[in-house]
């Protein structure tokens, strides 16, 4: 069942304790399709500037991804620049230049409107809901926004929510959206608000699917060397989306193993700078760390207790 | 099998922003025996002044608690004045009174000296030590510490350290003694100390089981309303070693499990002042309460990726 991404295909200059590196690919369209390509093919909505490294993109076709609806415009690509704390648990935005982006008005390929599983990457709500406005209708749209919108776009942004089915957000952004510090409280707030189910990435600590009384939870990876955290949030929302069509379902069981895939998808983003730490997984690898997931929370409770 | 636990038993008055409590039971000893003795009788190790409201503590001991071990000393009991931010996120020491808890100086029953669980609460490791030097050989060590004797007996915490099987102390703890903000690598330096297994406990995040080459997490229970995080890691080591004394067992399914009693323990205690929120829970709440969290992080991935 297709999958359709929109979203920003960026440069990002980034700078960790561990290293640096300029004008990587980056944004959220191509973080969340390089994870979800993994299962399941991917076609592209964005826009790139005629700066950017089109062949480096066009090597990642052969994975699955079909990066024709991404538009090429006169002028600069979206660049992104920015420094994370010696932990890694929070960055410093160094510099934003929008770009094309800036007037970025997706437009979808008439045959890509009857998508069934769409993501609408962190872009303004308004273009967020034109996109949907072109869809003939979806059976599962997925949304992300951040705190940004929150602040300036927030009426749009609630009327977005009316469509939406699940809203894919940080704990931040679910906090700093319902003025709730309870992130389950936050969860319901949301959940009156339209969507039917709520996503919410709480980094190093893992993900939790909140549904009407109840609730799931996905650890993040035990991983000793983090390197790069841009882009688990994305690359967490691929998998996510991915294994959904993939198995071409949006039953329970299903989105509880769709949040294990997307936190696997996650747990490569940050080993690597950008997209490096996808380079060398396929479909095995992603199985062996979906294996080692179930692992890390498995409590074997069937026998009574004596 | 029996249980021991040797800490503090203090008077807490604590200020949220949902109420306030003057002088109300706390202290490591009083949280993890009431937990505890859900699960398993508890024996308690710990000092009260002579202005100790004694009869509340032996309202308790139908539940199983033994206070017998509990010195009755000449002066004021130790007490604890703390208020929580808003967000329950921090915590701000107002008052510390040691009282007859600076001269604490443990001394076991003798015929409680074979006691083959024992659980040092968070006291001065001198005194942890000289507790293990009066026990004839505990199957199980289980240590809790502290930042404050982190910084100031690190050497004696060290040599404690290679005399017990498992560390169970939260996430800025294990950061702090092993100088390494990664959980999972100071994990590790922890294990390279001598315990075998270390238990780290992540607040609204869960808990994580570290054991060499192999990690279990189990999340926090999705609570709506958190009333009070005083004693809630106690109530956690309440629930795990409750659970281990009860099934006589340190086998790795077992601690998996203790693991989730830990936990479910712990959401209890948060929901209410001091000890009010084992107030109305018995051992059917608790059972009903694990299988809630079973059903948390049940991923159901038997059957094969279509």
């Amino acid at each position: 069942m297709s999958l359709l991404v929109v979203g920003s295909v960026a440069l990002d200059s980034i700078f960790t304790p561990f290293g640096e590196t300029a004008d990587a690919l980056g944004g959220s369209a191509v973080f969340f399709s390089v994870a979800a390509s993994l299962l399941h093919p991917v076609k592209v909505v964005g826009v790139v500037g005629s700066d950017y490294p089109v062949a480096q993109l066009e090597r990642l076709s052969p994975r699955g991804i079909d990066w024709s609806g991404v538009e090429h415009a006169e002028g600069e690509s979206f660049r992104w620049k920015g420094k994370y704390s010696y932990d890694l648990q929070s960055r410093e935005t160094l510099e934003t230049r929008l770009g094309v982006f800036a007037a970025f008005d997706p437009k979808l390929p008439p045959a890509w409107r009857d998508a069934k599983y769409l993501f609408l990457g962190n872009i303004d709500p308004v273009l967020q809901l034109n996109v949907l406005d072109q869809m003939t209708g979806p059976s599962l749209v997925v949304c992300d926004s951040m705190n940004y919108w929150i602040q300036s776009k927030k009426q749009e942004l609630m009327k977005l929510l009316e469509r939406v089915d699940i809203l894919l957000v940080n704990d931040g952004e679910a906090r700093e959206l319902s003025g709730d510090w309870n992130i389950h409280r936050a969860g319901k707030w949301i959940m009156a608000r339209g969507p039917k189910r709520v996503v919410i990435k709480q980094g190093e600590y893992g993900a939790l699917l909140i549904e009407p009384g109840r609730t799931f939870y996905v650890p993040a990876y035990p991983l000793e060397e983090v390197f790069d955290p841009t882009g688990a949030g994305d690359a967490f929302a691929g998998g996510f989306m991915g294994y959904l069509a993939r198995v071409d379902s949006t039953a329970h069981a299903q989105l509880r193993r769709a949040m294990v895939y997307g936190a696997v998808m996650g747990s490569f983003a940050v080993q690597g700078f950008g997209v490096k730490g996808f380079e060398t997984v396929d479909y095995d690898t992603v199985q062996k760390r979906v294996d080692a997931f179930v692992d890390l929370t498995d409590v074997r409770l069937a026998e009574p207790l004596p």
